[in-house]
């Protein structure tokens, strides 16, 4: 294996670890809210900074790989999606904190309702960052469009608690800032499945060339059936 | 002047051509919102297209300067720093179109209230991306730090909106759908705003090799008085 093989191995590897703290860190907002745990929120909080480092990091090993390596197009293709990846990842890391951030404030409040759609987007939101990033690391187009597929259904269950909360609402007024507070979770977890699609997206274009906006995916399938 | 250096003047021109497109895009969609115009709304719609061309353009263009010129480490770092923005400013537009498809959606219920801090938000936002592109351009650390202190003038605006709205739908359930939309307009203001401050982050960083996050920022500001 040449130096550069090695390096971009370390790369590749870089990006894993980023994800994982990403996946981890939308795992534990998620659970302290549904756990009223502070201190797991004040974990989440505490430990982004640890993200941003990584992708600092990322990115510096890049430029340098680049400049030092002059990579040709395919590898050097590989090393620009990484760094645009990262920044991804980071923001991903800035939305689980928000995550956090609500329910350090709603565990001060009763709980105005069992949780049972927000964990399962949580849950999907996990399993597309883990996906898309698997997809990066052995340019797997398929599963990078399997992960797209999946953002229908995050939308549909952000579509849902926002109506339920709504309806909460209408009924009893003084549930409103709670339930703002809730919805406001359940949006940034629409907003982190989004950056997974992004990132999938950013796969497929690596990968096929092409580009694929969730609208042309659908027709894209609709051809095949 | 060498090839590479107009190149990278070509580079700079479609970079600030996209953060144009995007101001427009911006302006109109909320200008369809306060003026109930369909049309217009749809116009955005339609148009974003464009914004999602000029950001697969200046990628490639980016790839092929990097991989033909071999640029130095200063010129390599801003060509990578465009590839990022580039991403940024494609999400502001699509922000936009969510702008403009909830405006259509409005259009169809009578009007709730006149729309003052929103519009605010929409001189803010724009202003707040055409100060970043030029930042970048011009590698011009202060003004980039001007935006980041405009984040909070954006943030500020949009809890009053969410405050009044929630006001409107406790006071009157039947307005709970309007409200809720224009809380969403007001979102994606305020992410708007983010993004152009990510871009100025960016512009820091690759100026002065610092990482700047907001609240670093404040720190900054406060050693100078």
């Amino acid at each position: 294996m040449s130096v550069f093989d090695e390096e971009l191995l370390d790369l590749k590897g870089k990006v894993l670890k980023m994800g994982a703290m990403v996946e981890t860190a939308i795992r534990d907002s998620v659970r302290s809210l549904v756990e009223r745990d502070k201190e797991l929120s004040k974990a989440v909080i505490g430990r982004d900074h640890q993200i941003n480092s990584l992708d600092v990091e990322i990115d510096e090993d890049s430029i340098r790989l680049i400049a030092l390596r002059q990579p040709k197009a395919g590898d050097l293709r590989f090393i620009t999606t990484a760094m645009k990846i990262t920044t991804d990842l980071e923001r991903m890391g800035d939305l689980a904190v928000n995550i956090a951030e609500r329910a350090l404030e709603l565990s001060e409040e009763p709980l105005l309702k069992p949780y049972i759609d927000i964990p399962r987007m949580s849950q999907l939101a996990q399993g597309m960052t883990r996906d898309a990033l698997d997809a990066f690391v052995k340019r797997d187009k398929r599963l990078a469009m399997d992960v797209i597929m999946r953002d229908d259904e995050v939308d549909d269950l952000k579509h849902e608690v926002l109506k339920e909360l709504l309806f909460f609402m209408v009924q009893d007024p003084t549930t409103a800032s709670r339930a703002m507070k809730i919805s406001f979770v359940a949006q940034y977890l629409e907003r982190i499945a989004d950056h997974a699609t992004n990132i999938s997206e950013m796969v497929i274009y690596l990968v096929a060339g092409k580009i694929i906006r969730h609208m042309s995916l659908t027709e894209e399938q609709s051809k095949r059936k």
